[in-house]
């Protein structure tokens, strides 16, 4: 629909909706007939039928599953049964072997997830690339630090980026970590393998094999901890994409105008031919806002009832979809934004430069505390800030003319002081280095 | 997409999702030059052009408004260039007369919002309806009340139906006030009217005729009460649903067996083919469950800067969308459900008589309160309860036989006492009767 | 503790926090007592004892009723025990009768949302008082208008404060109806009423006029509107309260400076002499972001199972307490806020003279349109004001120089346009005072 | 107050209410002034004169450190000043060295968060525990398997305990993951170090040396990744706990009475004297209920301004407080309600034996598929079961009569198919024996 251009942006989208559940449905049931023919279930000539048409959906009867999709609660009933009727009597014992709908359901969730967090993961190491070079390109500009929205003391511009990469650097290892621990499910009906032939335990782990996935010891049916995990990592994902976001949009104001996002066609207004709005940031905050809402509904789902929630598991469903998507879109709006982000160092050291003050106020308050202590001394140079302000003088016309520290020194030194900004911006970038030599997220099949 | 048949079911998501948004958003257009022509700001010819336009979509040049929809980051001024061109020059000045996208964007969300509002009330009637009838055809019968999910004394099947009645009926009514409140956006680019040529304040006024809508005395570009209000009453109708969900999903337990969806091809597993599950109980269960989060997230997304949210404001376009759509997913399932309900009176009545001592305890209780003090007598009669579970025989043996009450008429006199329940099923059905004779929900322009 | 100084602030959470909630059940048990003498049910003596003594809780043995508040899973049963030992023997009758916990804690969570939503009230009214103030004192000084917090075209800052001042009037009336629909809840162990001796439905209504309460037609057990309505008002408060802080603190960055918080000894900081933070502003910010979360709560709450939620009942005690306390922190952080505000017109005219070509921007565009067309007439412009940009000159010069349009009258007329900006604030402010001059919410029993 | 019985149960509550805020800010400044001196920045007399009074609150001026901690909207600036007061003008240098406020509440909170962490980890290693007793003593106990709340098929008493141990030792794992990598947080006023002259990154890692935390190359000021890792982990801990809870919850249903908690003093009803609640499983739940919102609001606060966060940053410390206290209080629960639990095989194994009907229909499907294929056969299962159903006669009755399959040996055969329970209750076992071998949780400074 026509809202899709901001929240169904970059490829997250096509591989988490549409036909992706049915998709991997599919796969789950075919690579579910390959495993039950590893573990000597069906026969291999069967699984192999099946596979294949696990592979073309087109086959299918697909206008009966859809018209029954809702009438048992899942799409499974009326999918096996479709899968049933399209490979024939022979082949038909191959399908769904000792299987529940929600082994297929669960394990076809870890595979949209999967694909969702590598196409996520994608964008996000496209971000990281953009902060890396801005942390390298301005690594020793200045740029006024800001605390509660006021100006405070200067940074660097590339402290700042390199703070953004730490965070999407560590949001990646994040996501490493919880798709490498994606589990498959398989437990029959109702966890105990019983449809399996005393062969469930087994057909678990090659199932888990064919589809790259981890096992566990149990199935987790209704012990939500995988889904769970996807959705405080892309939770974690959307805050640090809207930090990041709503930083460029700080930058861009008109008043500070530290940052610009360059990009033809993009940023124009209906009723202002002259606003020039950073289009890519203000949706990828749109994008990463719809996440914390999801995420507690994910959590919220985990308490599920016996052996299959009643309706609490089936709302997992849209939400993790809904999910992914988002925080895909708010990955691929940032990776646009920061590609696009041109930084003004002159007007960021015209800012800093105009600001003597705060530098100074500081440097008066340390002078102070040996004569008056810590406490007093903050309190006199907030004073004088105060007085310079009520007369609308500079900070450093006050402090010059004082007599119990060398104000003329003191002013004379207030250049920017942005201590151990360069050493940090380094050891981020170094790990940055190393951690983008690592594997990508593994992706399928062993 | 394959999970539709689950979580887009309904009326409700024809009308919100899909093209609804840019019907709306033409919808808001043509009105918006109606109502120039009204005040006279352009001619009336140029006018009905733009809303002949408007009407038929078909004549828009839409590949392109789709394609640079994310570009300005809301939809509008491609649409408004894309009208302008389609109108032609001379009606072109009657196209987004005075006015800003948001104005359009927030007006469309609201007839949106709407038009949901409209058909998740029919299907809250049609429930209503079903409890009504409920209500009335087991006014009597007996069913065992439980607290905290435990037996605990006997009301009626009647006061269970009256319960979901009265929270149907006060969700009806909360819509009827939200929907009729809901107010047009009129402001220009900043809120001040001032590419209205003095007539804003007229127009605004006009166009909110035209669409059937309320009038504010300033915009509410970033005070977003009527976001809110329909937030609200929608997680309240979610709410409302899924207790009711819940509570047929109870009640459908195997072991309770008081009530059973009966609906043809409905209910099956994958795996049990004795399963009959109460499919349309979960699913509207399922669907309300996504509610509270899309809540939580319009109220968030309150906070919107200066004259015009970046970001905030946009995130409320999909999360509206969705939580009218799995609202309405969740109203038509209970509808399906409540219409196929089939309540057991036997079986209820059986459940009853079965657990006797419950009744009898409280009786005990009462009996022993003037010679004990209610505190003391209210713990002899949990210990004779506790006695006569260690013993394994029913309260009623060790009641008979106890000299300090008269035991034996405890025991006659222990029929189920469902106190005032008639009359507040009646008192219920009797509101019930006068609110559906009150106007359904206006529908649209005066 | 020690973070109470933020987040515990004004008069609320004195009324909602502590024992503000043994009180409220006192009181609703001494309300009970008098309402079952004046149907006959008991004694009018034994009434008020039991009465009197719930007006002095130090008359219980409270630490028994502490000490064992856990083990029932709510405060009541220990309560009425302690209650009936204090009264004696003859009073005790007249104690809890015919209720259930349910009935004396939901009441008395209804009394407590009553005293906070006063409360707050009372803080919104504050606040609603000194923006109208403002808006009266700068209906016509103009200022920046910000659209994704680019600078757009000039407003008033009579128009800003009069629209948050239309927000806080807003959710004013949305808190008096509210409070004036809040229901007593009585409907004894499983809603019967069967403990009540046939006189069940008067002692509701009984007991609705001892406390000011309206009444239901059945118990509201698992129907949870009541809490669901202050829910959402509470959400829609403290989103109006937010929106208005982070203006506030928009409008104070040291870029902008047009508004501070002029408080004595607030706003400092623990490294930096130099800084002034608009404290009330942040915090009030930061309490009203504590509500999104805990209004979802509630909603997802409402699922209650058969006649009392196991466990989802009870979450809403100690989350209606928090949401009370922190929406009404707020309020109180935005009424000290909005009480210490000075606006500087005199930087804000600056800012709007500076950025003269915005509204220059846009009279080129209707200059051009005749001739263009509404569309090329708009991309022109914004030509323009790109090629103005890139060439380091003002927009003016540029279109003095044109000969498509008489440029010098152009230039010449781009004095700052605020259209209907007084019309409008005037409306709020005439709505205003018939507002505030209706009754305040009603406090108390009949 | 009168609601902490239920919600502030057990340690966590007293590790991270009242005081604790307070305890953890000193515990951070005595470890900064020992951190300072290690690095040489300050004397080593001076440091020890320092963290000796930050050992004993009592020294300093708390009076009016509370009269001020709203003042500078965080209580870190009135404590650095009682702290400077207090140690005297020579060991004052040794205060706050170098830091800013948020320094020291943000290593506060992770100090808060590990013990309460710690606190959890313990009472879930309890509750673990008692699984495990149940999964062993149970093992081969059969029990009604049940999906959608209907009755499926058997599984084994000893499976669900083993699955929910499963998901215990899940979150203790997740648990010691996040709790290993929470780092210090030290940058200065705005992230440089520029008042720690020279030393900063030394500095830094002499601080969480300290207190035994991780370290990071930047400042996390608004990059807020600890903080989600711990709102992650303690949602999935609460869906965890839930799901337990709601298991027991449902397994004790009079209707069921598979499960009893079995506690002297627990469970008692002011209205019904034959009540016993499982108050602790419901105590769990509604604990575990408040948690999902506070996550979202912790991540919805990741969004944070520039250096520091005006008021996102603010929202952190209390909703991080009550989330602990909350997650801490349902663990708690959990532990009381897994330590009374018995369970009754007697009454399970006499539900399965009355179900025969759902493992024969399976059992009729498996038989018929050869002849009818795999689809046909289950519907004409499913047909049987609702055959003997509307005759009310039990399936075995009509399976015996058929004459397509072997029908009296089916109905021979049909007794309870755990298939390989057992053997994954054992894996379960294993491993938990080997998880429950590693250590605890790290508890403090190196």
């Amino acid at each position: 629909m026509i809202l899709d251009a901001t929240f169904a942006r970059g490829p997250v989208s096509a591989g988490t909706s549409g036909d992706a559940w049915l998709v991997a449905l599919l796969e789950v049931e075919g690579a579910l007939a390959r495993a039950a023919a590893r573990v000597g279930l069906v026969a291999g000539t069967a699984a192999d039928e099946v596979s294949r048409v696990c592979a073309e959906p087109a086959a299918l009867d697909l206008a009966a599953v859809y018209a029954r999709a809702g009438d048992a609660g899942n799409p499974v009933p009326p999918l096996v049964r479709a899968l049933q009727d399209a490979v024939g009597p022979h082949a038909a014992r191959a399908v769904h072997v000792g299987a529940t709908s929600q082994d297929v359901v669960d394990t076809a969730a870890v595979l949209l997830a999967r694909r969702g967090l590598q196409l996520i993961d994608a964008d996000l190491a496209a971000a990281a690339g953009a902060c890396a070079r801005l942390a390298g390109a301005h690594r020793d500009d200045v740029l006024m630090g800001r605390t509660l929205l006021q100006q405070a003391l200067p940074i660097t511009a590339g402290l700042k980026a390199a703070t953004w990469l730490a965070g999407l650097d560590g949001v990646r290892a994040r996501i490493a970590a919880v798709t490498a621990a994606l589990p498959v499910q398989y437990g029959g009906a109702v966890g105990t393998l019983a449809a399996s032939s005393g062969s469930g335990v087994d057909l678990r782990r090659e199932l888990a094999a064919e589809l790259g996935l981890a096992v566990t010891e149990v199935p987790w049916f209704t012990v939500r901890l995988p889904i769970a995990d996807v959705a405080g990592v892309l939770g974690a994902a959307a805050g640090v994409v809207a930090t990041i976001a709503l930083d460029v949009i700080l930058l861009a104001q008109t008043e500070v105008a530290e940052a610009t996002e360059v990009a033809e066609g993009r940023g124009g207004s209906s009723a202002m031919p002259h606003k020039a709005n950073p289009v890519a940031a203000v949706s990828a905050r749109a994008c990463a806002r719809r996440a914390p809402g999801l995420v507690a509904t994910l959590f919220a789902a985990m308490e599920q009832e016996h052996e299959r929630g009643a309706g609490t598991w089936h709302a997992e469903w849209p939400t993790l979809t809904d999910l992914l998507g988002t925080v895909g879109s708010a990955a691929s709006w940032l990776t646009e934004c920061l590609a696009s982000l041109r930084l003004d160092p002159e007007r960021m050291a015209r800012t800093v430069a105009a600001a003597g003050d705060p530098q100074l106020a500081g440097a008066l308050a340390e002078a102070l505390t040996p004569a008056l202590g810590a406490g007093a001394a903050h309190d006199a140079a907030a004073a004088a800030v105060r007085e310079a302000a009520a007369a609308g003088r500079p900070l450093a016309d006050l402090v010059a003319g004082r007599t119990d520290v060398d104000g003329a020194a003191l002013v004379a030194d207030s250049s920017p002081d942005v201590g151990e900004a360069g050493a940090q911006v380094d050891a981020v970038l170094a790990a940055h280095t190393i951690a983008a030599q690592s594997d990508p997220i593994a992706g399928g099949p062993a």
